[in-house]
């Protein structure tokens, strides 16, 4: 009987998160103020931010311990199973060998708890008492909520309009774990108010609930704000996935030719990514792939330059790839990878060529994750299944090529709480958006006057 | 750092199932043939079962083999985990050493394709095309689906219409599994018909939909029906779930003073529990406890005799706890306990005495389960957490002793798909109900006229 799924024992949870930029032989262009232009610093943050994690998005350690009693709650899920994917193989009829990494095993169903734990000590060590928060599909809100009442914290969840009518059970599951939700736009904020003012009937965007979120967070004493992805400190939470998934393919006798994760802010991507990029820049010829969705193909169609990571222009500028940051990438399925910008890090990694970068319809994403769903028996989230799409192409390469290849990618998610989109695609209404190119110049043009790179 | 899983490799996934009835001193009254009253053999259950099962459900073997082809399956998500229930422990205050099984990790959410995957397996090798069953909370329903797509079989479902209504997301996943279904009652069989007429705004049943599937096999030549609880052969199956169990709580140095599970039909509570009832027969003072919804009290307040395992009156008359087989019992939301009767192997261990039964109302278990999400992280189903109302009441009364037990019990699904539950309890809307003694009389007495025991 062949091993399907490789497991390892709680003493196996990584004691240290892995820090890419201390690999890097270039580093992203820093964040600068939205004010003065000039890069920003500690004290910039410190109103939002808990001083330890500011000290981890800056840093150029490799390693940073992971602290016990983070490890200790880790136990609770992790470490998570690598999957050898044999019955997609055989679905495929390929003799590529598929592993997957399987985060939906979280209590919360994705890998966001991964950070939002950290996220929620070192804001509790701090003394911080309450949290703010947005949420797209409700992936990280969920997540939020769950590590803020294992702290004693309040969280408060800014919830993406469009994710929050189609996922009302996301709601429920932060609600059952204790954090209070809201509808973003939301009446709660003045930027959420300007946006209701203007679009009554705004779906809402990532961009528009981070606003609100930073400006809760700016605005009362008790309160920090909390971030799902983008930033290197999320990232490098993220970074036990792939330190993990190293030590569980090397029980498998296996080493990846292409490594495979969707992208919204990139922050799953990075976790299973990023521990294999040092092979990378040691001279193996291993690929690192991003998936993204063609509604929203912020690396494949979007400007590297710098832009806010929200929607009213509160946050730094970040030197990333954005679609602009008042686009609002139409209502697919996928809310998790409705992002108008990116990670810079994850950013400077395609544009430096270390990162290839691809975009898929849902339509394709879900005939892989239907096919995928038979085959695995996991029902995936509809973000990962960008993921699948493009292990499928890799597939259909090699055999193309007449070459066996090791495919490893991130199953960030299960798909309980999507359900409604697979009812859409199997009922065949599911639609897929053309975006025209003058709709993304139109969005780019909000970044003309910022300040550009290089 | 505390352990808090104990995880088995994939080859001590258990190579056999533990059939009960070659330890019990006494065995329950056999099924009887519902025109003939006499005990029925093969041939009368040959139209609809495949014969391998047949051989299971009336084996005295202590042991019996399982195929490889189902064991591969079961290593897409056994061998479960064993948690210890560390935050619940530290919630409660207690010293007493709590661990449960954690079935939600399989592909539909709970235990169910411990079974449906040896039934869909037996019947492709005796070429069955089509398959038809029940489903209460939806949970059988696509954990059958799910087994009937591995092997290429179609699959039909009779879903009870309060959960159909309830949990659309359930309907979702068996049709992206490739199943069909309908609501129960419908009017795709006469039994169904029949009730539709007399009741139309008819929230459906176990029992109903239980006719309407018998009626589909029975009258088609390709297809047998499927049963995801009651029978012998269904609980054998589950089995799988109590030899685990007891090699992981060897890991943890742990030996149960309590075994729990809730139940409804009985089998997830049969799969945890028979293979420590080995250990009561030979003098261990071991307790077996299943927990079962007020609102619908078979084990509690039923009566022990013969009756229909359907509404309908088309299946054998089995020797079990009843409602009677016309009760319809509330539309509580644990969908998956919402059945009349019992497996006669649960109640005659009930009646023999080696098994206690208690009864709680929906609130107090959903206090229960709220309070485990909070600590644990996994949000449990409504079925199990009658599991954990009990496990808190063995606390407390442990607590009055002033001893230290160990607690073992089966979570055997998650959540997700139960949040509008949640949404009930949080919101305070949830209600209870009072069964009148006069109602159960009512129903109690449909039962007579029926065959006596003993």
């Amino acid at each position: 009987m062949a091993q399907r799924r490789y497991l390892l024992s709680e003493d196996a949870i990584p004691t240290r998160w892995y820090n890419v930029a201390a690999d890097l032989s270039s580093m992203p262009p820093p964040p600068l103020h939205p004010g003065t232009g000039q890069p920003i610093g500690p004290d910039d943050l410190s109103p939002i931010f808990p001083m330890a994690l500011i000290e981890q998005e800056v840093s150029g350690e490799r390693w940073i311990p992971i602290p016990d009693p983070v490890r200790e709650i880790y136990s609770m899920w992790r470490p998570t199973p690598l999957h050898r994917a044999l019955g997609l193989e055989r679905a495929l009829g390929t003799t590529c060998r598929i592993f997957y990494k399987y985060e939906g095993v979280s209590p919360a169903g994705s890998h966001k708890p991964n950070t939002s734990v950290p996220q929620a000590y070192y804001n509790r060590e701090e003394g911080v008492t309450r949290l703010a928060t947005e949420t797209g599909a409700g992936q990280w809100g969920s997540a939020l909520a769950f590590a803020c009442g294992l702290f004693g914290i309040t969280c408060k969840v800014f919830m993406v309009r469009a994710s929050y009518d189609s996922k009302p059970y996301r709601q429920s599951m932060i609600r059952t774990w204790g954090g209070e939700i809201v509808a973003s736009p939301s009446p709660d904020t003045a930027a959420g108010r300007a946006i209701l003012e203007a679009t009554p009937d705004s779906t809402g965007s990532l961009g528009m609930a981070i606003s609100e979120a930073v400006e809760d967070a700016a605005t009362r004493d008790d309160t920090n704000y909390a971030l799902g992805s983008v930033l290197n400190h999320v990232l490098l939470h993220q970074t036990v996935v792939g330190q993990e998934a190293r030590a569980q393919l090397a029980m498998a006798g296996a080493e990846p030719d292409v490594v495979i994760g969707c992208v919204g802010g990139g922050s799953n991507f990075a976790g299973l990514a990023f521990p294999f990029l040092a092979d990378k820049a040691a001279g193996s010829d291993i690929r690192i792939v991003a998936a993204e969705p063609a509604a929203c193909p912020t690396l494949t169609r979007g400007h590297y330059g710098y832009d806010f990571g929200d929607t009213a222009g509160m946050t730094p500028l970040l030197a990333m790839h954005s679609l602009g940051h008042g686009f609002v990438p139409p209502a697919i399925h996928s809310g998790g990878l409705r992002y108008h910008g990116m990670a810079p890090l994850v950013s400077h990694l395609v544009h430096t060529g270390l990162v290839e970068a691809r975009a898929y319809t849902q339509s394709e994403c879900f005939a892989e994750a239907v096919r995928f769903a038979r085959a695995e028996g996991i029902v995936p989230a509809p973000e990962p299944s960008h993921a699948i799409r493009a292990v499928v192409e890799e597939v259909e390469r090699a055999e193309q090529e007449g070459v066996e290849r090791t495919i490893l990618f991130n199953l960030c998610g299960h798909g309980n709480f999507d359900m409604a989109a697979y009812d859409a695609y199997l009922s065949g209404t599911m639609t897929d958006i053309e975006l025209p190119q003058e709709e993304l110049d139109r969005a780019a043009a909000e970044m003309e006057g910022l300040p550009t790179l290089g």
